[in-house]
């Protein structure tokens, strides 16, 4: 259980650097939440991390910890660190952290608002997105979709917007299934202010999530940052209709760079909101999805099992660099990918691919920087 | 120039077996047109040559060559021989032969009606292929797509039926360009007998073609032969609308078989008819295609040109017609028309299709009201 001393250590620090932070978030790992709070108020780091003094400058001086709690305690909010149980993996982020930069990287922490484990919706969840100006049969297909989702046991991650967002949230829950709404501003606000009536239902049987601290107004960057998050936070990604320019494309181009499946349901070439899709498609970006069992291939390619059907885990489906990484993670205890390309002699790229993969298949966990047998 | 003699025996011939017939044709390719119809007569094969017999023996006591020329005669139609300069490559079909058995290969000719020429229309067509039972949306789509290819130059290719192919036909008419329809039956046949208005005005202004012999009745494993030929008689398919189990497939397969570019249309998932264009593009057998610009490529893929947009391209791909119009056109300064007829000693009729053509092409341009290099 943490204490308050850390649980306070860590509220300082989800909001003395604009999020993700890849510089604080090496600084947290290596000395831990208390000591790295401290050194940041001070602005005196340990050698090698100066670069984080920088990022945490404006804001270091400024301790809102206590009342960030306690805005997130009132609207029956709690804040996710990585030193707790419900913190997801975030693998894919972690891997393609060296190659997105400052704009990609793993959050601070999470703000969670609402019933449901995050790390459980987001170990089971496709993300269903698209244009706010959805046409009707953009619509029509969210819910379609999101529902019979829902009824083979998915929940249904989100961005809250107007149009295919706010009709895959809103499916999930008439289907009686999870959702997750991930926010661009602070969980206890409601962004889009006309959604505020499904935030709250989202709230009260699902989960709203933000890595911004309370109060966080919605600003244009914040929802690029966000996007990664809902990419992150799904097994597979799937743009249901897009205008050439929508976010949703934003959200696709993060599901490419964190390898996570990605998929976009075609419409008729006659209507603009299906451009993007088709785009993607044509790009070999997304799969053709025309229906849930077809996204459902998509998250668990292995075809071993969809959330519902429990997870067989055999590695017998593995291609041979699989299996070769598999048999490089020891049967206690977990390794780091240096010491997997050592010993299973495959380079780091095919490594960080295949655990990824396996990942999703179950087949190896995540602990710390490393990896090991679940 | 054929001999009456030629004529009746290749007349014969392609009636003599049902077609295509891999071991007729070769029995023509080795000792002649009328050399092989002499034997087949008599039933008496060079050695080597006797799996022939079979395929003829139903037939070959009765000669209706006479009258088949007679009937297309009547119609207006002609007879196109692997002899004639209309006779278009097939060199995909000839290539696929040794895996597509019996019933593909090469047909042993071919009976068309209407002024287009058949070479020509082959090597700049696309086919637009589809659903009987189209939708709304798959009808307008087809209209848009075949007015657009025909605007930038290229003919449109289709099997006459109800729906998709009807659409592409009737909708290339109407933009003023060529098109082929290529029936399962004879050229004299209005097959479907609702579409005799249509047909007679593809026999005014485009073509009618078919490897059958006049009077041949359509049958179900005609039209699935006859679906290789659309496949062979175009620079690209494209799937416009298809249920799961729609001709149209078939279409499909052969041009996957032929190495022809293949594209399907997508469309709303919630479609019937767009199940098996999305099915074709999930498989990767077909491109996604949404719209004219996208068909454009898949039929040229280096890029080079549209038959509108050629930067001077070489002439190896000219039929024997264009290269003599070409060779006629001076090293410089333009000619008119006159004179190319004269020094080509070509009819002024082929002579104005090769040069708009080629003029489509970029190889040759107009200059006042006459004619020069580019």
């Amino acid at each position: 259980m943490m204490t308050d001393t850390e649980r306070r250590a860590w509220a300082y620090l989800a909001r003395v650097a604009e999020p993700p932070c890849v510089s604080l978030t090496a600084l947290i790992a290596e000395i831990g939440a208390v000591d790295a709070a401290a050194a940041i108020a001070r602005q005196q780091v340990p050698r090698g991390h100066e670069s984080v003094l920088r990022a945490t400058r404006a804001r270091a001086a400024e301790d809102r910890s206590a009342s960030d709690l306690e805005v997130a305690h009132r609207c029956g909010a709690r804040l996710i660190t990585p030193d707790d149980d419900e913190w997801p993996g975030f693998s894919l982020l972690a891997l393609a952290q060296a190659d997105t930069g400052e704009r990609g990287g793993v959050p601070l922490a999470l703000w969670a608002r609402g019933p449901a484990r995050v790390d459980d919706l987001a170990a089971a969840s496709i993300a269903l997105v698209g244009s706010r100006a959805a046409s009707s049969y953009g619509e029509h297909v969210t819910g379609l979709l999101a529902g019979e989702l829902v009824d083979h046991g998915w929940g249904i991650v989100s961005g809250a917007a107007f149009g295919v967002d706010g009709i895959a949230h809103r499916s999930a829950l008439a289907s009686g299934g999870p959702t997750m709404a991930v926010l661009a501003c602070g969980i206890d606000r409601d962004y889009p202010a006309a959604h505020s009536r499904l935030l709250a239902e989202i709230a009260d049987r699902g989960v709203i999530v933000s890595e911004y601290p309370p109060h966080t107004t919605a600003a244009r960057h914040r929802f690029l940052t966000r996007n990664r998050l809902v990419a992150a936070l799904s097994n597979a990604v799937v743009v249901v209709e897009a205008g050439a320019r929508s976010g949703a494309v934003s959200t696709a181009a993060w599901a490419v760079k964190l390898g996570r499946p990605l998929g976009a349901v075609p419409g008729p070439v006659t209507s603009a909101t299906s451009v993007g899709c088709h785009e993607l498609i044509t790009d070999g970006r997304a799969a053709l999805v025309a229906d849930a069992s077809a996204i459902m291939t998509l998250a668990r390619p292995d075809g071993v099992a969809g959330p519902d059907h429990g997870p067989a885990r055999g590695t017998d489906g593995l291609t041979p660099v699989q299996q070769r990484v598999h048999d490089a993670l020891p049967g206690r205890g977990a390794v780091t990918i240096e010491e997997i390309v050592f010993s299973a002699g495959v380079e780091i790229g095919e490594v960080r691919a295949a655990l990824a993969l396996m990942e999703l298949g179950g087949m190896v966990a995540m602990e710390g920087s490393g990896w090991r047998l679940p």
